[in-house]
Parts: structure tokens; sequence; C-alpha cells
């Protein structure tokens, strides 16, 4: 979808947190993480005495659409001013302190904003400066700190790559994808009486081969294949493929010969 | 840490997949893979058929120092020849696809790669061009999709966004932090008794000041109290320096004259 202006329609979702990026240097990161908030279902962002000034050019470029968002910034001169409003400020902590306080992992950090936002309590999330990250001063303005569980020996994040972690635990919290499902789209599972029929049609075949001349082996062949097919959910387009496939080999066999080469591929 | 040039010591995962990147098309991007590949633990990277060539020094430029990703990067002119010594591939999905294919939320994707891993299969994961993405025969080169739960309304992430976030999963499927937690340093929680110490002084002070000289109310009060300071962990050290609260608003009472009206902030 896109607006007016080319950037996407995107708009508020309710109880989603405030993103305040405190003493930001480079808009084109400002930029990137806009469109890791619209990647995620965020909207709301408030700056913090951006080093180059508010609005710059470069944020739009970088924000792959995300306008929207751009468009509703408030710029603050004081991180206090920026939380004013909210009643419960979390703060990204990449380093740990002096100090005692509950720090959260990414994932139950979004857990306990989506808890909040039940109550009806606003929320804004602190990410710091590209290079410094937040000051002792900016991570006393927070009731909450979060951390996020990463490599130990690399754990200094992308301003963008901080917010894009945030917002898609934010998102997932509330997702009721399951996660694993069968991607289905102009295509019907088979029955397993059609199943059946595939596995007649191709034991039909392979008895009138001799590939299954071997009595004793016979039984535990049939069940190998059985299992081969059930293995995953077959399409009634690929039944009728696969039928295709066995009548077209069996009419091919004929020029073919000896078959016991194939024979070990079967078995257990 | 940081190796001899200056990158960070980095080194591989037993059981971290593969990382291919599929006809990347900037330097810049496939240098801020490297850096989120290190902040979720990943080392190895793939590349198959570089618009712009490899190397590149402008990836270096992007990597922050993830340079030991970057030096043991593969190219491969074909999708199927860098996954032809994988068990197992996974391919990022945006969209749907009319075939049939497992597909995995993120989350569910990097528990699938744990498990495999944990039978020693090795694993890859497809992540496609920056603006196409991975195309109909790449996505037959996978035998799982994953597809992210993102804002169905803004679903176009970074390339660098998009393997964060498969790393970050990754990482988090075996972190064993927990999801809430006190940030302990240099500083010892009070005990129940130190509390009790703390309350006793302040309730002996608030009866000396008459601000519970209320004595149906004062039970109420002085349990309000203790909820107040039971509500968090309070410290040793934050003990002693509410002692010197008491004691030093204590003294400054003499001057302030009547206390009514701060009476009503205690009540419920």
């Amino acid at each position: 979808m896109t607006g007016r202006d080319g950037g996407a329609v995107l708009t508020p979702i309710a109880g989603s947190p405030v993103v305040i990026l405190v003493r930001p240097q480079l808009a084109d990161n400002i930029g990137s993480v806009a469109r890791c908030m619209a990647n995620g279902g965020l909207f709301h962002l408030r700056l913090v005495s951006p080093r180059d000034g508010w609005p710059q050019d470069r944020a739009w470029r970088t924000a792959s659409g995300a306008d929207a968002i751009l468009e509703a910034v408030t710029v603050f001169d004081s991180v206090g001013a920026a939380v004013a409003d909210l009643h419960r400020v979390y703060a990204t902590c990449p380093r740990p302190r002096h100090i005692i306080k509950p720090v959260l992992t990414a994932r139950a950090g979004a857990a306990d904003i989506r808890e909040a936002a039940s109550r009806d309590l606003s929320c804004g999330i602190l990410f710091g400066p590209e290079r410094t990250g937040l000051d002792s001063d900016d991570m006393a303005a927070a009731d909450t700190w979060i951390r996020y569980p990463l490599n130990p020996e690399f754990d200094s994040l992308n301003l963008a790559q901080a917010v894009m972690v945030m917002a898609y635990e934010w998102w997932t919290a509330a997702e009721p994808t399951p996660g694993r499902r069968m991607q289905m789209h102009k295509t019907e599972v088979a029955t397993k009486g059609e199943l059946d029929g595939l596995l007649d049609h191709l034991i039909d075949q392979l008895d009138a081969c001799g590939f299954l001349r071997n009595a004793p082996k016979r039984p535990g062949m049939v069940r190998n294949l059985r299992h081969l097919f059930e293995r995953g959910e077959i399409t009634e387009q690929e039944v009728r493929t696969l039928r295709g496939v066995v009548t077209g080999l069996a009419l091919g066999r004929r020029r073919l010969g000896r078959l016991e080469d194939l024979e070990p591929t079967l078995e257990e």
C-alpha cells in the first residue's frame, strides 16, 4: 500500500510503544530506524537533540517508504521532556551498570510492554547514540532496562538493528501465526485414498517389472515406499504427476533391461 | 576482543547455520550482514554471484569489526553449488508462492536448525537479492521456507535486518538468560531486617512529628508505607541513604511547621 507521496500508508497501532532516539548522530540511521519500526508495526518516533537537527532529507532516503513515521516525528531537547507523558520507560542497555534495576530480555520486554498497554499505560523505549549508547543520566530516566541476549564476543549493535529486534519482538508477542505451517495456495493436499491409489499403481508396476520379486523382502520394501510417500503432505496435483511418472517409467522399462542395480536404494 | 587487524576475534560455533546471500547487490549490505551475523554468533557466509564481485572494500567498512567473517567468505556461481554440501536448506520467503512447502516462523526456524544440528545435519539459510528477493528456482532449492511474522502493511525488510532477525533468533534459541532478572553489580539487596530498621526509624519520626496522629488511620498508613518499600528490591546502600533522608527531614521539620498538607499522599 502506498500513500500520496509514494510512502506506505502506516497508522499507529493502539498500545504500540514510543521509540525514543537519544542524541542520534546520523540521519541515515533515523530513516533506517523508521523502516524497522514500520516492519514491526511501531509508529511513534521521538528524537532527543539529534546531532544534525531535524528534519534531514537523508532520513527519507533510507526509510524506504516509512515516510509517515518520519512526518510524525517529534523533537525534544532532553530525555526528561521526551518521556514526561509516558507511564513506563525502558532503556536498551548494552553493558551492566553499577545500579540495581530490573533487566529484561527483548522478548520479556516486549511482553511487559504489551501487558502495560493492556492497562492503558503508555510506554517508551530509549535507544542511545550510535557510538556511545545511553549515558548514566539517560539510564536513570528509565524504570526498566532491556538487554538483548546476543553474542557476548560481539554485542555492539547498529542502531537500526537494535530497534529492529525490539520492533520484531513487539510484533511477534501478539502474532497468532503458528510456528510451523504448510504453505497452501491454489493446491490441495491429497487424501489418503488418492495416495493409496498412487501406491497401488506403483506397486503393481514394480511387481510387473520384477523389482519386488524377492518375496521375503517384499513386505518391508512396500512399507518403506509407503513411509517415503507419507513423509510430506503430497498434493492432488503431485499424485497425478507421480502416476504419470510411474506409467512413463513402466513403458520405458522395456528398453531399460535389468533392474537389479536399483534395488538397494529401497532397502533400509 | 580485537584481533590483529583490529577486527573482533570471532570463531565458528558448532552447529551454526551457513548464511547464503543469493546475488547480493551492495557490498555495504554484505558488510552489514557480517556484523549482524557476529551479533548472533553466526560465522559462515557464502555469496552466490555477488553483483559487483568479491572482495569489496566497502563491506569491511560496514562490518564494524566482523572482519573474520568476511575473510572466510566463499563465493559460488549457483545456488546449487552453494548448498551442495548441506543437509538442510531454508529459504527466507517474503511472499506466499504457489507451491506446498513447510513454512516456519523465524523462531520455529531457529529451533528447527538447532534440532537438525543436534543430529549433525548442516544447515544453510538463503537470503535473496535486495530488490527482488529469491526467485522461484532459488526457492525450489530449499526444503523449508521461513517467513517472519511482521507487519503485513510493511513487510519489506532490509537485507541486513532479515539476517539480524534470524541471527538473533538462532542465538536466543539457546540463550539461558532468564527473561527478567535484577541487575546486581557491586551492590547487595537489603535484608528484611535492614528494611524493618528503616521502617521503624521512619515510623518513629512520623509519630514524633504528628504525621501518624490519626489513630484509626495509623495501621493502614503504616501498612501502605511498608508496601511501598517492599515493592522493589532495596539495596543496603539505599537503606542507609533513606535513613539519612529521614533524619535530615526530621531535623529540618522544626522549621517546616504544619504537615497536614502532606497527609493525603499516603492514603489509598
